[in-house]
Formats: structure tokens, C-alpha cells, sequence
């Protein structure tokens, strides 16, 4: 099935980003909550809470592993959440040390942390992306950035300006982005481990070595508590996103704008042909960053509904993150593909 | 890939409705889209516009087509839409008569009348499940409405009231919401047929009889002009669409309050597994129904964005269309299975 | 103070309308609401569930009631709703008749019946605009209609069409709109009189009697129950706004486009100054429209999410819609009434 | 007129924040402009590009100025935007120097930059607001921070909790947000003076010396280059505002369930009367956080839509900000207000 024009066979040549939708693959969010099973056994095997041949068995059994995908998904649809179902598989593939696996943890513990891993690979490419395309506008300033060309305001023809200035106007925002992105990688890329309800409740006082352990293994920056109720860092990722589409989105809106027919000022090399008229070079890249930059500003407003998330772990404005927040990540993903082969496709023509 | 929650290997069982989410399958697509390629030979060939054995070995090679799905998905990142690339492998599937294959047509025609037709079988089954919702909601007051409950105003107890009436208040939304359908239909299940700009530029005085006999081929109303760039019909489907969410979202959020461990007005006879705490029984399906609720709240901002659909077509807003929709119709079928299950788990347990 | 560009001294000029915007002053409002009490003193009387002295009595002192703004406004800052202290000082202005004002109701009777009369009235005044709108409309095909302008699909110029084609589909839309309105009007326009928790708990056999003169005296139509929980007729009346507003913001764009420098299809007899370049004529009022489009398709989505009205009443969710329906509402008239100035004041300039 | 609640003769006492809403009032907003020409004219004047008699009669005629309000309201109607007229205005006022107002600069340079003085001064209120919300959580920590009460997952009792946990899960968010406070303020508190398209093309090798005087003159960052049309660090606003009432509306949430008649483990020292049921208690400033949370989580999808800002000045986006921005500031500022009320008004009563 292909509800999504992200998964869809055809459409996702348009509108999809293979790289990033791979990271919501359900192999690759599996593979992060196995990692997340495997490091809690290890450092709860180091830090004594389980014995550690329990650990070492954990392990082994977690890297040799294959899930019983129907069985999960049925789970599912009973529990409202994988890991009871997971975590049972897991116990099975144990053995006698099944009883230790999951130890002092909670669904969410697995599920958040395992998305944190997956988000903070993820801004790295995304940064490498804005650094691409950054080179891409320095390239057409480089390229274009003398000629004049004219700016409009109010959708009226204003005075004529260098393209520089154009070009300015879409790289400054793109390379804020870029700087704010540390920020956003720290309120997300954290290790989420509070247990039952946020108070580490059985692991008396371990419960510090094993999350100082389980951060390590995996790599992520432990906050002073688990912030399973607090989504103030996940509605700020969301939020750079659609900033980041909106950038694009404006780039794109001026392209359109500025290649229709009447104007002239940048000339597309390639663009879509169409069933009716074929003389046509559609911009349709560029449309599609005014698409994708509105369907991110659109959803954003559901991350932000998903603050209010009541008392300890709220099952509504969890869910509704899982609907929301992979596909603003894919859009955003796909927009900077896009933008990419945009700016390499398009050149100026004003005058010298 | 699976970016949707509606097309995920696991969460889809908790999430996703199969039923619909087919549908949005590229399968349906193409096939809608090849109805209508078949429905317009006929027609024309009927209007001679085309000659008549053009007519039948164009609907003989549809019959038999199989599309190169891979060249659709170069195509489409390239045109940003199907069908030219459609159109050129049914033109070589209908050898010398190629040149006669989507006389007229344009890609919105194709893919607007694709989705009306599809959207119009979908509004067929969602009466068929309100219908069953509203028997189940029958049969709970039946089995319950006597009973004494305490109702609730600004989340404190105010007066006992029979269940009968809180239950005419989850009846009465949905039973509106099937009132309502039959006037959503009427603007969403319409032929589009305007070719390049909507004026039917290439078929003279045989564009009535055309238009005429592709809409009885495919069992569409006709409007009185193609509406390629007037998205009211489709805005007020979504409107809809997420009318019944919210009146389903309603329903789910009583009932998590009614079954909270303190209230425990409402039982269920299952709920959700903890990974943490074996003894909970979660309201996961009333939650699944505030979250879709919220989703789809969320999503119909951006098809009202979509209304401002500049000139003739406009590829984004359009796009931005392709983007939401369907997410929001799954999302509505899926709440009202949901509901379904849920209504026949639950019992109330007031005073008599 | 001047929160909203509606209220705002010097922007509501160009962005707000007042004959909409009186609609949702302290006094209409206070007006609406003293309307319903008065007419339930009336029914009550008629009915005999309080003496008919009484009922005379209360009507008289409504009838001469100055309401002390300064109380009410510390009131509602303490009860979240302005009726209880609106209700104590008719009391006190009833004299030895006070404990018979506001029998058997609750606070949302009175808002939601007070809101229901304001809008009535207002969907009436908006069939006006959308008929007046029409005719304009209808003018512009006649003056024009029949010159040449090129159509522009995907941002691109497609093949040339009579500027005909283009006006109708700007006046399809808004045709529909009209023709959707009565509906509107049934859902919205409707008694709201359940007592505290929609029972009517308080008058027996005589809830009928009171109910049916209620109405009558109101001119608003009764539904079966009281709707205090179900909110599908209001976001129903939202979506319809985001609808009307969402057309004239294609409109607005539309000739947005067409009016740029490079374009020339449409002139603007007038436009909007610039202070730092005297030569422009800015489309200030298409803009308008595609900025009230926007505005209320972002806003559509939270009254849908208001949906989730939990329980008898929300006090959340029913403030919510007291934020945004005002708005959305006022939006619409001026789009109204921007759309009419704007048609009045273009030309087209097509070849004929 | 009054359209807004926070504008509203009694709404306001419940749902506004005079503070903050005073931002926005036409004259604060009136005031922030004129303080752009003086400083405007005083750097022109330092910098030789005017005259320094002329600069000191233009400051001179700016304080003694009184504006047309009515004037500026029909201009503002035909303009789309205020300082046209408001310049006329000055430059009347500046007699024989009026040539010299308002030199090479342009209306969005005036309002954005006077928008970026009051948001300055805003920001500093709320950080303060914020640290009184933090010492309020501070001392219901130490007054209540060892009771026990139940944590609750998924709408149902999950285990026990010391009230400290749940404390801490309410500040740290909004100790975060105070956190990133600074960061936001980089973005918005800036000069915009980029003159007609933002090259300052008026000004020839002085542009940085004036730049420079003017920005200093208003105690404001200066950019690299204008950001007319680069919305990032407005949207990263409104995206800050939103994830503040988002973290209220979560407190909000919580009193409210907590505080339920059956759970009982918060007490409310005052509440809501109500009109029907003179024993209730109604949580209503919980209640108004969470409607004010999912009004800003609304309103921000606007603000996200606008960065799709066309050319060097879209009149259709910048009105959008206009529209909603204030909105969103005040919603905040009135968050923070029933925040710190609610907040000393609740007591724990979890067991010792």
C-alpha cells in the first residue's frame, strides 16, 4: 500500500528522498530498538544489575535476531505500541535469560531513544545537504551574481538589482538553518530512560550508572531526567524543519516566478513536459518546494498540538507525533534533494 | 519505505485500514487512470472524433496493458506528474493507433477523474461503516442507556444523567456527518474533462457528446465546466472527512475519561499491554481516535491552503493536494474501524 | 488596545469590515445574550413553570438592563464565562422576581443560543455579498468576456482562452458557496437549551412547552437534543468560511498575477502607494485576499480541532472556538467586501 | 469594535494580558515607527547624507508629532500599508525639510524594524514571566515535592510518583525555553533598512555609516543585509512562542485532570462559577492554557506558511504575519499570566 507519495512507486521519484525515508524504514527502526535492548543489557550488565552472562546472552541473542514481523503487527494493533509484543520475541530468543531483557525500561524508553539515534544521523545529512547546497549558490553567485536583474515587490517590478542580491536572499537563511542545528540536535538526539513513569523506579540506586552506560554505548547525550512527557525538543525539530521547507519553498516561489514565460529572468535547462501541450518546461521542482514547504508549515501545527501531552505519557499526542513527525522528516529531506538538482538546473539571464 | 504510519509493516495494524488504504495503492491509480484513457477512446470513437477501430484497439490494449512502473517513476521526478509518460507506454501499447490515445485530454483530467472515481466508491463504504457505528451506538443504548452516569462540564462532575443521553451525543455528529454525505459526493465524484485549459480547446462541436459519454463510461456526474483550478468540492470532501475524525475523536476521548482507574465508568473488555506494567489495560483505540481526530484537524488546514490554486493549473497547490489526501481519507477509515471495535468492547457501569 | 488587525484603528481600513465585526461587539454580544434570557423568561411564563408576573417582569427589566461592563470583565476573568455574573445582575435588576431569570439554563445555552442569532443574521448579509459578488462578476464577462488572455498552467504560458473561461472560474466557486449556504444556516442557526448537562433536567414535563416558545420567540430552529458537545455544525460553518475566503483568495491571485509589469493582462484602476517608489500601483487588495485565504485556512484547522470536546462540555475546547470563530468570520466579510472593491476596479486587457 | 478576545471588554479580563497587548496598540506601534525616522534621520544627518539642521527638525517635528489617525486609516485602506501616509504626514510636519524624511528608505524597513523593537522589549517581559513561573515551581517543590501521587500512562493509573517528578516535568521545559530566549532574540530584535529591494541603492558608499548610526541610534543588531524577505527568524519567534503556551497548555492539561472530582490529588484554592450548578468548581484557567496552547499551535502553521515570502516583498505573506503575529505574542503573554495564577493557587494532596 502507498498511501504516502513518499513511499509511492511512482510519485516518490518526485516528491520522496530514498536516504531519508530509509530511516523510517521499519527495519531501520527496529535495528535502533534492538540497539537500544542490546546497550541497556550491556550496561546493565556492567553496572551489576543483571548478571553479566545474562548481558552477554542478551546481546547475542539481540544480534542474531530476526522478528516476527505479523506477530508485531497484530501485537500492535492490540497494545498501541510494538515493544510488549518485541520485547517478548526477545525474552524467547534469550532463553533462560529472557527475564533480564527490558529491565527497569518502558515502551517508550525504546521507542523515543530508538528515533533519537535515527534523528541524529539524520541532521548529519541534512547538514551536509545545506553545506551542498550553500556551495550550489555560491556556484550560481559566482556564476550569475553580476548581472541585473529585476527585483519585485508587492508582485510589481521594483528596480533593477544585481542577481547577488537574489541569490543572497535565498543562501543567508539556509546557512542560519545550518547554525541552528547544533541547537536542535541536542534538544533530540538524547537517550530517553525513565522507566514506568519517569522515576527510573527499579533500578534504586544503579539507576545512574546504567543510563551513564547506556548513553555512552549508544552514543547520545543523557539529560538531567527522561522527558517522556516533555516534547518541547521534538516540536523544536519540527519547527526547523518547516523553516528549512519554507526556505525552499521560497527559492522555489521565486523560480516559478521568475522563469514564467512573460519574465524570462531564469531559464529552466530541463523541466516537465506535459501530456497536452508539449512545448511546455514545467518548474516543476520549484513547485514542488512551494508544495512541500507548505505541507511542512501544515504539519508543524500538529507537533505543536502534541505539546499537550498529559501527565505522565499521553497515548494520544504520542501517536500523533508517529503520524507526523516521519513525514515532515522526508519532506524536508526531499526538498533539499530537490532544491539541489534545482539550482543546477536554472540560470540567470539579465542583462550585464 | 514506509514513512506512513498507514503503510507500516507493524504500526499499520493499529493505525491503518486496509480496505481504504487500497485505494491509494499505484494499482488503483493506474487502473482509474486507464479507465478513463479507455472510457475517452470509446467516447470519442462513439462522437467520431476518433476512428472507431482506433476506439476498440485502444480499449483492447488497455485491457491488456501492463505499465513499466520503474520509466513512470523516471518520468514523474522529471514531469512531475504520470501521465505523460503513461500516455507515451499506452500510445506504443496501441501501435498505429497511438497518435489517437488521450486526444484532448490533459494530465488533470486523467488524474482528477482517476481520483473521483476512486473517491467516489470510498464514500460508498464510509456510509456502509456509519451505518454500522450507528447500529453498534443503537444497540449500546439499548443494552445500557438506562443507566445512570455522572456527566461532566469543564472537567468536573456536574449531574447524573441516563447514558442513553451521552451516547445520543456521540449518535448524533455521525448520523449528521451520513446526512451531510450525499452533497460531499455530488462535488467530489465529477468528471474532470477540460483538456490543456479547460476549454476543450481540440474537440469543437464534439465536445458535448464526448464529455457526455466518457461520464456514462465511468458513471460521473458532469459539471457544467471542467473545475481543473476550483478545489471547493475537494476542500469541502476533506472538511468532511475531518468532521466525522472529530466527531469520532470525541467518542475516543470520553471514553479514556470515563475508563480512567478513578472514574471507571466504562470497562473494556481489552486494551493495551504495558512493557513496564503487566496489570494495565490501555484505552489504546480510544487514543488511536483523538489522535487521528487531531491528525486530520491538522491536515485539512493545508487543503484549505490548496483553494488558492493559481491560473489555469497550479503544480503546487495541486501537489500539495496529492501530499494530504490521502493520508486524511485512510486516516478517516481507519477511525472508523477503529470505532467500531472499540463500541463493541466497552460497557458501561453506572447506577441503575 | 488593538490586538487584530480587525479592531486595529488604521489596519482594520484595509483589512477589516465593519458591518461584520459589529456582529461580534460586547454589545451585540450582551444583546444576543439578554434576547435569550428574555425569551425564556417568556416561554417559562407562557408555559407556567414561572409565574407570568414574573416572566413580565423580567422581560421589562431586560428590556431596560444596563449591564456593568467593569463586573463583568472581573467575573469572567474568575468564572472563565461571563454568564453567571451576567445572570446576577439581571437578578438583581428583576428585584423580588430575580430567582426566575435564567431558569433551567446553563451558560452555553445562552452563549451558543446568542452566537446562533448573531450568525444567522450574518449568513444572511454574506448571501448578499456572495450575490452582489456574482454580479459583478457577471459584469466583467460582459464587458470582457470575450477578449483573448493567455492561460497559464503549472506557471507557464499554456495556449490562449476567452477571458470568459477564466471569470467563470472564479464565479463557479463562489456560485456554490451560495447554493451550500442554506445548510450552513440549518446546522449553526439553531436553539441551544440543555440545562446543565443537556437534560433539561430542571423542567420536567414542560421541557417541550418551554423549548418550542423559546425557539419561536428567537426564530431559530430546535434540534432534537441540545448540542453542547457537538461541534460538527460550527466547524462545518468554519469550513464553509475557509471555503468562500479560499475562492476569493484564488481570485485574488489570480489577478495578482496577471496585473505584474511583465504580465499586463488585467489593470488595477487604482492600487496600493509605495513610500519608496512613487511609480507603483500595487495590488494591495488581491494581495488582501490571498493573505484572509491563508489566514483562515490555518485557522479552520483549529476549530476542527475543537472537535475533541470532551465529556458534557470542554471548557477548553469551547474557548478555543471563542478565539478563532470571531476572526475567521470577520475575515471572511472583508474578503467579501475586498473581492467587491477589487472586481469594480480591474479591466482586462486581452486581444480581441 | 472587538473581534479579539484579548481585545474584548470582558473576554479579555479571562483570556488577554494588558501588558503585552499594549505592545500592539496603534500607538505603541506608531511610536516604534516614528522612533525608526528620527534615529533614521539623526544617522543621516551624522553621516552627511541630509543635512544636520534638516535631521534636527525632522527629530524636533517627530516628537511634536501628532498623527491623522483617520488619514492614515483611509490611506492605509487604499495603501495596503500605513507609511506612505504616515510619511506625507511627517514630512508636513517637517515643513521645508520634508524632502529629507524617510530618505532611501522603504515602508517594510519602518514596520519591521519597529516590529523588532517592540518584540525586544516583549522579550525581556517574558523572560522575566518565565523566571517567575520558574520560582512559583520552585516553591510548590518545596512545599508539596515529597507527597506521593500516581503517575498516570495512557489515561490510566500507572504507579506512584513523589509530586516533585511531575513538578519537574512542568519547570524544565520551560526553563529550556528561557534558555533558548537569547537565541530567538538574535533573530527578531534586528534592523531591517534595506530601502526599496533591499540594496540600499539610495545610499551609495554612506549605506554602512547610516546602517550603522541608525541601528545604534535604536539600540539594535544590524544584519549582514536587509531580511525583508527572509522570514526565518519571525517564524523561529512565533515557533518559540508556540512551544511556550505548548508547555503551559501541558500544565493546564495536568491541573485539569488532576484536579477531577474523581482523582482529587490537586485542589483548587478558587475556580469558576458556574451559572446552572452553584457547588462547582471549574478548573478554568486550566483550562484556558490549553486552549490557548492549541490556539498558538494553530495560529504558528500561518506563520510557517508566510516563509514561502515571493520575491523581494510579498504583500500577500508579510499581511499574513500581520494577521496572526500579535496574536500569538499575546496568547503568550497571557499564558504566562494564568500560568502564574493557577500556579499559586493549586495545592497537592497526594498522600506523605
Amino acid at each position: 500500500m502507498t498511501v504516502s507519495s513518499f513511499d509511492h512507486p511512482f510519485l516518490s521519484g518526485f516528491l520522496g528522498d530514498e536516504e531519508t525515508a530509509g530511516v523510517f524504514s521499519a527495519k531501520a527502526d527496529l535495528d535502533a530498538m534492538l540497539a537500544f535492548e542490546a546497550a541497556l543489557a550491556g550496561a546493565e550488565g556492567a553496572a551489576g544489575v543483571i548478571p553479566s552472562d545474562a548481558a552477554t546472552a542478551i546481546e547475542d541473542a539481540i544480534a542474531g535476531f530476526r522478528p516476527d514481523i505479523s506477530a508485531l503487527r497484530d501485537a500492535t494493533a492490540r497494545d498501541g505500541v510494538v515493544v510488549p509484543e518485541l520485547v517478548k520475541q526477545l525474552r524467547r530468543a534469550a532463553g533462560v535469560h529472557g527475564d533480564h531483557v527490558h529491565f527497569g525500561a518502558t515502551s517508550q524508553d525504546v521507542i523515543d531513544t530508538g528515533l533519537a539515534l535515527r534523528l541524529g544521523k539524520l541532521l548529519t545529512l541534512f547538514a551536509e545537504r545545506l553545506h551542498t547546497l550553500d556551495a550550489a549558490l555560491a556556484d550560481l553567485d559566482e556564476r550569475f551574481g553580476r548581472l541585473e536583474v529585476m527585483a519585485h515587490t508587492r508582485m510589481q517590478a521594483a528596480i533593477a538589482v544585481p542577481a547577488s542580491r537574489k541569490i543572497a536572499s535565498w543562501r543567508d537563511p539556509l546557512a542560519r538553518c545550518g547554525e541552528r542545528l547544533p541547537g536542535v540536535r541536542d534538544d533530540v538526539a538524547i537517550l530517553h530512560f525513565g522507566g514506568a513513569a519517569g522515576t527510573q523506579d527499579k533500578l534504586g540506586n544503579k539507576a545512574g550508572a546504567v543510563t551513564e552506560g547506556l548513553a555512552q554505548r549508544l552514543g547520545l547525550a543523557v539529560p538531567q531526567r527522561a522527558r517522556h512527557s516533555e516534547r518541547d525538543g521534538i516540536a523544536g525539530y519540527a519547527s526547523w524543519l518547516s523553516v528549512v521547507t519554507g526556505s525552499l519553498g521560497k527559492i522555489g516561489q521565486d523560480i516559478a516566478l521568475m522563469a514564467q514565460s512573460e519574465v524570462g529572468e531564469i531559464r529552466l535547462a530541463r523541466g516537465g513536459g506535459s501530456s497536452a501541450m508539449p512545448h511546455k518546461v514545467n518548474p516543476v521542482s520549484a513547485e514542488a518546494l512551494v508544495a512541500l514547504a507548505r505541507f511542512n508549515a501544515t504539519l508543524v501545527a500538529g507537533m505543536h498540538q502534541a505539546l499537550v501531552h498529559e501527565n505522565e505519557r499521553s497515548g494520544a499526542a504520542w501517536t500523533l507525533e508517529w503520524l507526523i513527525l516521519p513525514q515532515m522528516t522526508v519532506a524536508t529531506g526531499a526538498a533539499l534533494r530537490i532544491a539541489a538538482e534545482l539550482l543546477a538546473a536554472i540560470s540567470f539571464s539579465g542583462r550585464n
